[in-house]
């Protein structure tokens, strides 16, 4: 249990938001997507830290302890032996109308889980990918924060659908490369992983920094710097991450095909190990 | 009655949201804030056009006619002698996890009324405004909409109120002037007023639209171009509008006063003649 969708409010279970929320207003909040596996959420510390540096950016108080309470009860309920993907929303709770958040705000934790769909453990197939017409706009105040304004997401997002690719490339205002619509990229040039700055866009995963940390244990070193489309089409592999996939690679794009992708399935297996931990 | 603030989600008494909801996981959704004047809406169907436009750029199905119910049903419960701001906020409704939208999507209604604590035909005294940090973000495929990404007019406005202004003036990320927090910029040069060009970001208001198309009543030109925060120290008068507010004229920047501001009230009194109409 739960076999659908099971929702919590500060730690309650409860399938309704009490109104107004700055959340939904205004998008006035955070959220973390995890991925439970046997109990247990793989790479939770560094979920911890975006949290912690998201709650700073947008001037909350801190509340990582109470989310990570609210957590593990709800964890407590799931199935020890299931995959679940897990939302943690933050919200600047109910506060009189106007954009200004309060100065003392009344956050409100949102919690929901879900058994996954798919195994994690278990690598999808290359993916088709395009570039979608919606780039991220320049926001410093707000890059690599996993906060609740993702509508440049959603639209691209459906772009993606409309044009059934498997996922859907985003670029910046300036035409470089910075994402997928749900991932980080990364790019194989030798032995060295590119991915891209995320100074000014962007949102920083976890995944995107485990890989970033780790991909020295396969004596691959790392590089952030600015990518284009034609540093893509130059790479000797390439693929997206994210907390629920992990990794997937990039099979074709633009005509060209990556048949073989043996160093992302290196990393995927490596990966794995940490869900397994 | 309501004294307080009282909310509807399509069409019934409601005081919480169904969860999952789009508009709070992503922000996916539109908002209007209106004013009701002795249980009329003023200016409604430049509202309305704007949740048309808002609504197509979003992907999402019509829902004027569905809304205008919904309002009418609400301003019936109102005292219809009453001042009050009712907030209509629609979003993409419940789906399942991940930023696509559904392919058919059960758009949700929220509605809000709470009695104005201002009247709003009494011009407010001129603001004292500097200038935030936090610019815009350009985003042409959002440009104008009033959705529910608001993040950066939030962290602007809480800049606003940490350094005591009455507002704070917004730029784009190349400098030029774009709006305060909550409202359009207007600048009189002569008998011309001059608006920011709302290409790239911005919302495009209401109070904007209605002056743009009714300026020329007193005998004035406008034009939209670009501006900067030199076209303000150099202009006549300059004033910002919203919804709530109608016109505020803008007092003090930078060292500089604008004790007068004779366009600014002419202009007051005529949009209050629309609100008494």
């Amino acid at each position: 249990m739960p076999d659908a969708l099971a929702t919590w409010i500060d730690g309650c279970r409860a399938d309704s938001l009490p109104l107004p929320d700055r959340g939904l207003d205004y998008g006035d909040g955070l959220f973390e997507t995890l991925l439970a596996v046997n109990g247990r959420i793989p790479l939770r510390d560094l979920h911890f830290d975006r949290l912690r540096s998201g709650l700073a950016a947008l001037h909350f108080p801190p509340l990582n302890d109470t989310v990570a309470r609210h957590l593990d009860a709800a964890l407590a309920t799931l199935d020890a032996k299931g995959n679940y993907s897990i939302r943690v929303t933050v919200t600047r709770g109910s506060a009189p109308r106007g954009y200004a958040p309060p100065a003392d705000p009344e956050a409100r934790i949102v919690l929901s889980a879900q058994p996954m769909a798919y195994d994690p453990m278990t690598m999808q197939r290359p993916a088709r990918v395009g570039v979608s017409k919606v780039s991220w706009g320049k926001q410093p105040a707000l890059a690599g924060v996993k906060h609740l304004n993702r509508l440049e997401q959603v639209l691209a997002a459906r772009e993606r659908d409309v044009a059934d690719w498997d996922e859907a490339l985003m670029l910046d205002q300036a035409g470089a490369l910075i994402s997928v619509t749900a991932g980080n990229l990364f790019l194989l040039s030798g032995a060295t992983l590119l991915t891209p700055v995320l100074e000014d866009c962007g949102i920083a995963g976890t995944r995107r920094r485990f890989l970033i940390e780790r991909a020295a244990d396969l004596g691959l070193n790392v590089r952030e710097t600015s990518l284009s489309l034609d540093d893509l089409k130059a790479a000797d592999e390439a693929f997206y991450c994210n907390s629920l996939i992990g990794l997937r690679s990039i099979g074709e794009f633009g005509g060209l095909q990556w048949p073989k992708q043996p160093v992302c399935t290196q990393l995927f297996d490596h990966y794995c190990k940490e869900l397994a931990a």
